[in-house]
């Protein structure tokens, strides 16, 4: 029993090293691709930024593809924990809606990533680059607009939204909102406030409002 | 008189040989730039697409920089000719705001660009790179708001839209149907439908009408 557990523990040890240099390098990537895009976000440069030789971080990660699915994955844990899991503490619906939104302009106002979110830029740029990757973001994609639409679908069955609307439609108006709050902070820089993310987020839901 | 044509002619017939070469190199980069991105030009890159020589490419533009400010002016003058002009004949105001929703959906709809619109994704990529390509970037979507706000203007001074709305605002909400739209198509493709986009956009106009 001592020799196996002799012979396991290093190897356990080493696991468990292995598995915090990854988690540091993911979080390091995940602000590379913030700034330098997905297709921007090379082993040899994370390497460079972490100090560390190509040999380890192309051990950790395998690819450059599976080192980009990661970020993709590790950006959806990020928007969970600050913009999905507060707005589960408000029942389905508009309260719920509404609090996605204060999420999300509350999420981007904190600037959590260096260069903007990871997904917004990664969706443009990963057009015409079929894979792993482009499927990664696609998916989160469809799984935040699924999250707006039976939201609104919610809504409407509670009687707080115009039964007559297209719950997508709302949710694919509610997003490009978030989108373009996110796009003109980073091109127009101060010059934008959030406030105006804000405002059309509420106009859009205030303006579906079913009428009572 | 004939020594003196003789002289000029040829270096006009260089000059007018210079002009069809860059003016074919800045075709050939505008829609390499919407598949590679802004950042993703380079003389090199497309001195291969052209099949030429980069001291040619060099020669028409100068700089990496400088054909990035020359593919941003040349998307300019793309747009004005197929979704602005358009419009322009339409009077200010809700019907001209109407025939921009249009013809953005359109011109999106056409894939006028091999990967969408170059300016969508260059706002997003030129995060953290200041310059002159970020600063054309800018002002020409600068250009873009204004335009959208003061058409809101006009609607409101012609009792078309309330008049408690803030221009500005309903300016960055149909922009972001638009640039949602183009964003959702790379990302969706087939499965997304430019007709969400002009739904969006139509109701914009329609839930901010004035009443009557």
């Amino acid at each position: 029993m001592e020799t196996d557990r002799d012979a396991v523990e290093p190897r356990d040890g080493r696991r468990a090293r292995g598995a915090r240099t990854r988690d540091a390098a993911l979080a390091a990537a995940v602000q590379l691709a913030s700034v330098e895009g997905l297709e921007g976000l090379s082993i040899a440069h994370l390497a460079s930024r972490l100090g560390t030789a190509k040999s380890s971080v192309h051990a950790a990660f395998g690819s450059k593809e599976a080192l980009q699915v990661a970020v993709v994955a590790r950006t959806r844990d990020i928007l969970i924990e600050l913009v999905i899991a507060p707005a589960l503490t408000f029942p389905g619906g508009v309260a719920r809606l509404t609090a996605l939104g204060e999420g999300w302009m509350s999420y981007l106002e904190a600037k959590t990533f260096e260069g903007g979110c990871v997904l917004s830029s990664a969706s443009l740029e990963m057009d015409g680059r079929p894979g792993a990757a482009r499927d990664a973001v696609a998916g989160v994609m469809r799984e935040w607009l699924d999250l707006l639409t039976s939201n609104v679908e919610r809504a409407v069955a509670a009687g707080e939204i115009r039964a007559e609307i297209d719950p997508a439609q709302l949710a694919f108006e509610l997003n490009a909102v978030g989108m373009a709050a996110n796009w003109q902070s980073q091109l127009f820089g101060e010059a934008f406030s959030y406030q105006t993310g804000r405002a059309g987020w509420r106009g859009l839901l205030e303006s579906n409002k079913a009428s009572s």
